[in-house]
């Protein structure tokens, strides 16, 4: 199955040939590390220029330690942040979270990857009262690990109960992308705008190699941010690289583009399946996430010529996803694997 | 000043162009993220033909965290860590294995940066006594952070006098290459042969864009480490761009090659300063640095047309690092330009 | 309200008159600090006797502590904690587990502040997933934050889905003596014999003034423990105070006459208002608390004479506890109370 | 050797009488548990008396954990903290500072336990640099733990120099009295007018049972503490026995007659021996500790009868403390044996 474009993840996919030029580009010469460099400013410049100039902004390796190290930014350790029971900073960080901010995660349980201000203020109480964690972080994924993407009112309303109970809100946008095509809006408009306080700005999953963005909305939180990174073992020393993969990704739409792309083909691939009865696709399809239960004997045959993950052993249900290189020629040709393996 | 060579430090440097194209060569259709690909087993085997199969290797994103991470799975937060005062683990990374690990670091004074048995055996005492932190890791850098190279038999000694007290030795290897071009020597004989226990290898000053190894010799103080790997942010998810830059930097020598090119250069830097009365360099060059100390008012003159940085202000001791892209040329116009300040 | 006894927490009674007698019989001249004094010696021995000779046991200040370091002892920071959702290592100790041992806790909805096997094995998956906190440790209260008592089969039977997964089982023993009294049991046959691996030991609810035991069932689990309670900040100078205490608790069947005393206010407290309309008794009267839902306006009302707190606002929920000091003079004026206000 | 007063430590007393009669006379019902009773307002006040309105003062149980979240209150992981090595919080907290705070300490080399500007001021570089824990704290120990004591000009010096570059000092003050009663002044006046930002307020060397005071001089620092003390396991359920204790303390000058008492002894000491050729005072004895040089082969004879620590087994110092219970008859007896080994 070598390099086969697959279902599994959208990190299984390579670097988009535009990100990787624009790398090689910048290897020239010496330039200074750590990120004081020409190529980094300009790129910090750009970001400034999407989301305003009263941010800051920060590169860090990778998605978890955005969300970690934005989260510790804003922290202290008897507080508790509320998420979604499949939020990643929840299910797939190995405790990284807790490990680093000392926080306690209250896990909300959701039916598709959402909170609503209904399921959070369930833990909205025990303010002030000092045997109880603090609440003071609400975080949510955009778009959702479910593939499900939160409109503009519905993080305005979130933001609102968080600012009224002198919370803040957090968004771990590791597929922000996806959710700013679907939403046909800029990243400034559900976020700052919408009252984000802290992003964790993806792009490895659609298109770059490494590299995530820590974006702050209010620069009191982030003026000790330096030191965070530092200590928390995510500043690069050759930065440029990093700098440069985000002036491609964010340059000519390429991020647009990108994710836009994978979304339709996540459209397609569900569109084509509704006819299918034994397929049962579970989430509404926002996003480049596809859920859906089949029957149990059904996956391993699947798995041999294209791998995904099953989602829930319990109920047999499974994650397919797309990514901006999958082809229309892939989505047909897994259909038809899809259609012959069940019928 | 715009990407100018210039003696600063070896991380600003940029990546050799056959690591560029070994990314570039991988960047090929899908492969399973997190280190599962194809390219990181074979980056794994070439390691293990280079350090003996009984080792097991992790690699991360910067030198900063294989310290950590491999410092903190040899540890438990009640131990100490014996370093160098110099040393990157107690200086340069703003208290990260402190915060990571909970340990206590105990930063011994050296003339070189290289620790000794006489040295260390002063902090060796209050075992079993529960108040005392408790001596249990020797952490080495090699190269030091002041240009200086442990021989084969000062590093034996040391493991030694650690495992005499049950306690581990710990080695740094940012520049772990351009010891090994100084000693001659392949990596294993100055490490798992010599008494290392976990080593951090690093490419990045050497060539490398991102990625370093943490090496156990003993899968046994390995066992858990996938989990202290992921829970300290450190895992990649496109791992084969980290694999890929590892296979081409220990392919064909070419570790060696620009080890032994940025070696050469120091010392000619330094040869070529002999005679200058008014530089006194403080340190042996024996590996890509060079330390000396210079009339004060001449560094900021120097400093204008070849960024570097001063290590103590206060001696007005300055540190100049070579790298693999160094040219006889740039440093025969950094001499000139000194003789001519100077004068 | 000045020292009245009320229903508002075990905590609020004063110290039984034979311990406080003890702490001054060991008043005497100059002892050994830390626990090397031949009280601590006798103490521990004492404990020994209880609860086996292969046991190791360790005295500390409070019952978060007990808790905490307990858990500290038997896990690393990727591990998960699997706690019912009412238990106190979740809800009341502001977070002190996350902050010290880093790990994860899963937070499990009751009815009844009880764990079982089914609701457990919600969260027994993701072993040896990198990306996923490792389950290792179920931890229940004995009795229960709800005022019910785990019997015997309950406890082995969520001991061995925790062996079978090769998790621990840890025990919050704040109030052990009304679980043993209500069980008509010694300590050790529904902790160790159960399979309890490690047990947070309390008396200051039922008589003492400060001091908590971790006990260990198996050595192995604890053999560093004394440097985690040093660095833990629990490690007493004047450890022969809380020696005598111990002492005395669990001599004359101090500790038992105290939690049957305790647990059959309660049981009054609840017969007596089982009449009454109004009252509607919420869980099982098992050890010494009484959980009642009232109606809401009548809640000020009873405070004023005898305060207590409400356990659930928005249900209009209160706690009442009794402790080994409550008179049933005390309990039958609350009664009188009641009935006056809720008619 | 039972019970025998000796000069091991001044933790190896008992406590004062009135003091266990104070704890007794709190001992009447019910009153509310964590701090809100009125013994613990009284005593509060009572410190608030001493050490003006505008502080803000917290129970702990004990000096490490009044040390440690100090500590925390006022400083971020990403911070270091300057103190002696000889320093309690280095050398005998088991590195309980760095697991909480996360903090680097830096320990500077001393002869007398007592930092000066000119030995801090060598760790006052790399602000504002990332790649540098950033020096944030002072911490000094009154009475030093070399049994020396600062005078209030020492102090203010050291006060100055911290706030010049935005840093906070901190003292352990766990033999506080015995430097008050040393200057002949009042807690304040070395302390919060000195410049001490925070203070470990001590009574259990001289004569309490357990229970430490943390002193914030400016309520800023202070603000979220309780959940600090929370977190960190110091709140105690029947705090009104900790306040009976620092009420019969600061009563009646106890504290004052007993750290007298206890300096006199340890000046007894030290004079009684002034002729004795075989034995060599080491330090100034300005509180309660003597130190002083012997020949190796007599310490294990003289410890037989009166058991003290050896500070240095290379040079042969012991540390003898005397104590609030010491009397002339006992250090007379210890001077006879002294002379009669010696001879």
């Amino acid at each position: 199955m070598k390099n086969i474009r697959g279902f599994a993840s959208d990190n299984n996919a390579g670097v988009h040939k535009s990100i990787m030029q624009a790398m090689k580009d910048v290897n020239v010469g010496h330039t200074i590390a750590y990120g004081n460099d020409i190529y980094t400013q300009a790129a910090l410049e750009k970001m400034k220029k999407i989301f305003g100039e009263e941010t800051d902004i920060y590169f860090v390796f990778i998605g978890t330690a955005a969300n970690v190290l934005g989260l510790d930014a804003i922290t202290q350790s008897y507080h508790s942040i509320i998420c979604a029971e499949t939020s990643h900073i929840h299910e797939d960080e190995c405790g990284a979270p807790e490990k680093f901010t000392g926080c306690k995660l209250l896990a909300v349980s959701t039916k598709d990857g959402k909170l609503t201000p209904t399921a959070i203020k369930k833990y909205l109480y025990g303010f002030d009262f000092e045997h109880h964690s603090q609440p003071h972080v609400i975080s949510i994924t955009q778009a959702s690990e479910m593939g499900t993407v939160y409109t503009v009112d519905e993080i305005k309303a979130i933001a609102e109960l968080a600012h009224e109970n002198n919370m803040l809100l957090h968004m771990d946008g590791a597929r922000i992308a996806n959710a700013a095509a679907r939403l046909g809006l800029g990243f400034k408009e559900f976020t700052g705008d919408a009252g984000v306080d802290v992003l964790s700005f993806g792009g490895t999953k659609n298109g770059m190699m490494y590299g995530e963005a820590v974006v702050f909305f209010n620069k009191e939180l982030s003026k000790n941010f330096k030191y965070v990174r530092k200590q928390g073992m995510q500043l690069a020393s050759k930065m440029r690289y990093i700098s440069a993969q985000f002036m491609s990704y964010l340059s000519n739409d390429l991020w647009l583009k990108n994710a836009l792309h994978a979304n339709s083909m996540a459209s397609l691939l569900a569109s084509e399946l509704k006819d299918v009865a034994a397929v049962k696709i579970t989430q509404k399809v926002e996003a480049n996430g596809v859920f859906a239960i089949l029957p149990k004997e059904a996956v391993p045959e699947l798995q041999k010529e294209f791998f995904f993950y099953v989602w829930n052993e319990e109920t047999s249900e499974v994650r397919w996803m797309t990514s901006y290189d999958t082809k229309a020629k892939d989505v047909r040709k897994f259909v038809r694997l899809i259609k012959e393996k069940l019928s």
